[in-house]
């Protein structure tokens, strides 16, 4: 059964918190009316400040000309009780499928993007397409988190992390080492 | 205590298997005769074949100088037998400092780079630099994996993975979903 989580703002400056353990993540677009959620693994955080991750959009994907042409996306971080519909997606393609519908999942709307945010994930992060020279040769999009917000509840989400071959790691414990860390480095 | 692995030879197209789940990771280099290491949590698969990897390398580390001068590092994955050995790397710099040493960790030969690899690791990928049209704005390196070796056993390994605020979240259960998936989207 999915989850409802209640949710709250998170600084974009802290995005991190939930995306640089490298969950897998469903990202949701929009353009001209129609909507599509894909399934990606290969991103990265690249600067608190702005905040901007980096991700691998294969031009093959329908979600990669509406990201492009939109300037805009949803990153939308999945727990465990949405694996199947994470595989689900990743196995369909976007052109003629309300894959919002096929997977039970809800489009709500963004506040600073028309990409909508998918209510059963556990954070939300809208983004702006801010840097696409990498996008000829690597497919790569520099995307800038322009509002952020995530379930209050847990404080640490049962993500799912893809490790190829069809297998997920589920995240685990936590570990607090803060005592151990100089401040500047947390 | 410190693991002892025993490896194995891992193709470089299959390098996400461990890379793609986002453990914090051990980057090693070395230039003129210097060796150092340092912690590394933002980095992403880019792509199968060849074997590509984007990570963030902050110019005023230490490292970043080393890595470009000399174009090679290694990535080494640390398990949670590690964990304290990466804050304590991640509090350092490496001037003057021989990390090896001091956190108790073994150099051995790579076979494709001069960089040294750290044995205690469950993997290590041997990386040359591949493209660096990021450094500027971003220090984002392109690695090209040249080689990789990985432990033959546990199958999965206990990874650790940062949250920011000194908490690591250990890799949990592994679940294998493959009789879901679409053979060509495993």
């Amino acid at each position: 059964m999915k989850r409802a989580y209640r949710k709250a703002d998170l600084p974009v400056s802290e995005i991190r918190r939930f995306l640089e353990p490298g969950p897998i993540v469903l990202v949701s677009s929009r353009w001209r009316n129609k909507t599509n959620i894909m399934t990606m693994g290969w991103h990265t955080v690249m600067e608190f400040s702005p905040s901007l991750i980096g991700c691998m959009i294969t031009a093959a994907n329908h979600s990669y000309e509406m990201i492009r042409k939109s300037g805009e996306c949803v990153i939308n971080i999945p727990t465990v009780d949405l694996m199947e519909a994470v595989v689900g997606i990743g196995n369909s393609t976007g052109g003629h499928l309300d894959k919002f519908r096929k997977f039970g999942l809800t489009p709500e709307d963004a506040q600073e993007v028309k990409a909508p945010l998918i209510k059963e994930c556990y954070a939300n992060y809208e983004c702006k397409v801010a840097d696409t020279q990498l996008l000829v040769g690597y497919n790569f999009f520099i995307l800038e988190v322009v509002k952020a917000q995530a379930a209050v509840y847990p404080k640490y989400p049962r993500t799912i992390h893809y490790t190829g071959e069809g297998i997920f790691m589920v995240s685990g414990k936590h570990v607090n080492l803060k005592q151990k860390f100089r401040l500047q480095n947390l």
